[in-house]
């Protein structure tokens, strides 16, 4: 099995990560529009939102952990979602798993490069300045 | 052992992108401060360039493959940084590879966020827009 893993730290305090991984609000200033209903987030995305995601909220530790279940759309194969808040002395650091490939292959590297830029560029923006890059703003890799 | 994997497609040419990841002024561009002489490559980084990275450039085939090894400087330990580029119908997918690590730890996982970030976000705009994002325009994760 094989893990995309990232490592970013922001300048921000523990809960206004945790609100922004949390809430509504928070994932589509940063991700893409997100619906939360229940323990269940749906995410659209595509061109004009026609596709979508559907995930169980796992479990959810105020301004510490967040892990979310796909049960529906592209990653229902590769499953879990994991954020992990810490102190740092910047801020706080923020560890994302998303567990569950069988093979690191070109869906793995590709996701692991968007990962990346939700994460260190947008979430990271939306943050430190007020203004995400979320979906459609993501590079077209 | 782990591998940082990425995959991005690039709308430029084989030979474009070969040219971005062989030469000082393409490396430069995207990357970092870039020096190369006969089979060595220097790169400068950190806040006025006082670090050094070196690195053996062990292989360069015209248009598809690079790979160079690292021998003194942060990943001298990690080692080797491998680039494959291939036809892809939007222009060009080029796979990196930066094996060795002996643990997915924090250091690997910031490494990984990095490389996102000078591919999918600098080498891609460098050559699709002619201006790149090299360090110190890197996210400060």
């Amino acid at each position: 099995m094989y893990s995309i893993l990232h490592r970013v730290v922001i300048e921000a305090s523990n809960e206004a990560v945790f609100n922004a991984i949390k809430t509504e609000e928070g994932i589509t200033a940063w991700w893409s529009k997100a619906k939360i209903q229940d323990d269940r987030l749906t995410l659209a995305f595509g061109e004009s939102g026609e596709h979508e995601a559907h995930f169980n909220i796992k479990q959810c530790q105020a301004n510490k952990n967040i892990v979310w279940q796909c049960v529906a759309g592209p990653w229902q194969e590769t499953g879990e979602f994991e954020f992990n808040i810490s102190e740092d002395e910047r801020g706080t650091c923020l560890h994302f798993a998303h567990h569950g490939w069988l093979a690191a292959d070109d869906f793995y590297q590709h996701c692991n490069c968007k990962w990346a830029f939700f994460l260190a560029s947008s979430l990271k923006a939306y943050l430190e300045t007020g203004l995400g890059l979320p979906h459609p703003n993501d590079p077209n890799i």
